[in-house]
């Protein structure tokens, strides 16, 4: 059983031809809904690959039997929620106009509740943006833990860097990302690596790079028709993550991650085009080669 | 039977501390989901009420089975909807800063199928803010007709205008919307008044003016605790049209309008405190005075 934590957000995208000036208003000419979080993304990534997982989010009393709700129980996603009753669900609104400029509307909502929820013991744990003390408890309650700082990296202090890496396995990161926890850290790349097990570092469409005991492998994308790159890293942990626990190898496990994002990209939204193993081994043997049974899973 | 013609619309109201600029993004403080439309605020006042009322909207695919369509269903709105399953339907977002600016995108949705749609003939329509052309054929086709023009105003041609006017029995309109219905049809308010057999004028929170047959008669506002004065008109417009449709006359149903109003402003969101005919009633003797049975209905 993988758990996941962090948030799990509804994401409203809509295109206007222009912005609106304060008190103005502005006509929408396409919207769509999106499920989003980076936590929910990659539980979704892992429950429809055919792994077991557990999604620890903070959600509102705007979840239970929403379409959202439905479509994580019907992948098979197991949902250990902190509700709170009297706030929203975290949801996103995105305006984009003509020009290509947005505006975000963000808004945090029962996610505030991870601040003082208690964290719980895990076998093995991937951590997500979410609250950076709540994930600083739970990289020290878990037994096993992989990190993505993603987009809330600004956010974490270099106490809380430091406490996270020093719990953490498994260390995920853009290059941006990677800059800024060097940054805050005041530590060299290098330095980073090494006080992680294994790191992967992604270079949106110029593949990725794992960092393994010491070696380096560099591992490209699989060449697709792309639409949309939100959801990549996501849906990479995804592959990575199922794939370990079935015991492959770090750097089967990466090409696995790179072939999971690749049906991501294909379309709009994180969870809209996932692959399931089958779809995965499929395009896996296309454009990577044979992909052998692991030696031992975890599972 | 009452048909309402225009928008069932979903708001979405969010408190901002500051607006963004272009991109940038901000955080939601607060945000609430409120049923709006004016078409749909006035059917689901008459179907509180106990009238027997059916709403003509465009809907889009998100619509079935929603909260929103649960909710007309619980309350006894009859649907006749024109479905767009490509659209969403009409939704409005606003967001308010700390200093009271706004911005507001607005989705026009499925409600573009009004421009292409069929008008029925109908024995008693009201028709709210919809597709000029639309209402245009509703019109000219109705028996009974009542009209708002509400914020779409500006978007009535002389032509329009007067197509509707010519087929219009009650003609309901704030002081704004006078003044441009005016402007549009280079006529002086007497003029105005004189095209429609009963005219209501509504003043916020000054009370309304009733002009019927060459009288006119004020009627003051219900004194309440107000909160969001949104919906305050819809409200009117069903208090007054269910009336209308029981047999009671234009001044009473002024009266019952601004009593079922009353409602509506002590707490936020358009259909959030709907009054049903005995808390009207109750009301109404308290402020206004007996109410007696109409001689003869119409329902």
């Amino acid at each position: 059983m993988i758990h996941v934590v962090g948030h799990t957000a509804t994401d409203y995208i809509s295109h206007v031809h222009h912005l609106p000036e304060k008190n103005c208003s502005t006509h929408i000419s396409e919207r769509q809904i999106y499920f989003g979080g980076g936590a929910a993304n990659i539980a979704a990534g892992i429950a429809v690959l055919g792994g077991d997982v557990t999604l620890i989010s903070c959600t509102g009393s705007d979840f239970a039997g929403s379409e959202y709700d439905l479509w994580m129980k019907k992948i098979g996603i197991h949902q250990q929620f902190f509700l709170v009753p009297d706030a929203n669900t975290p949801t996103a609104f995105m305006f984009t106009d003509d020009a290509g400029d947005q505006m975000t509307f963000f808004e945090w909502g029962a996610s505030g509740a991870f601040a003082t929820s208690e964290a719980p013991h895990l076998p093995f744990v991937h951590m997500a943006t979410a609250d950076p003390e709540f994930n600083c408890r739970v990289a020290e309650r878990s037994e096993f833990a992989s990190f993505d700082p993603g987009q809330d990296v600004f956010w974490y202090t270099r106490e809380q860097l430091g406490t996270i890496l020093a719990n953490t396995d498994i260390l995920f990161a853009n290059q941006h990302e990677v800059h800024q926890m060097c940054v805050t850290l005041g530590v060299s790349r290098e330095t980073l690596v090494r006080q992680v097990g294994t790191a992967i570092f992604t270079m949106s469409g110029d593949g990725s790079t794992l960092y393994s005991e010491g070696a380096e492998y560099f591992i490209p994308v699989v060449p697709v028709s792309l639409v949309d790159p939100t959801g990549a890293g996501d849906a990479y942990r995804a592959g990575f993550l199922t794939a370990f626990v079935r015991g492959y190898p770090p750097l089967t496990c990466c090409k696995i991650g790179t072939v999971t994002a690749s049906f991501v990209v294909e379309y709009a939204g994180c969870q809209t085009h996932l692959a399931d193993w089958s779809a995965m081994e499929t395009r896996y043997r296309q454009h990577v080669g044979a992909l052998d049974s692991p030696q031992s899973g975890k599972d």
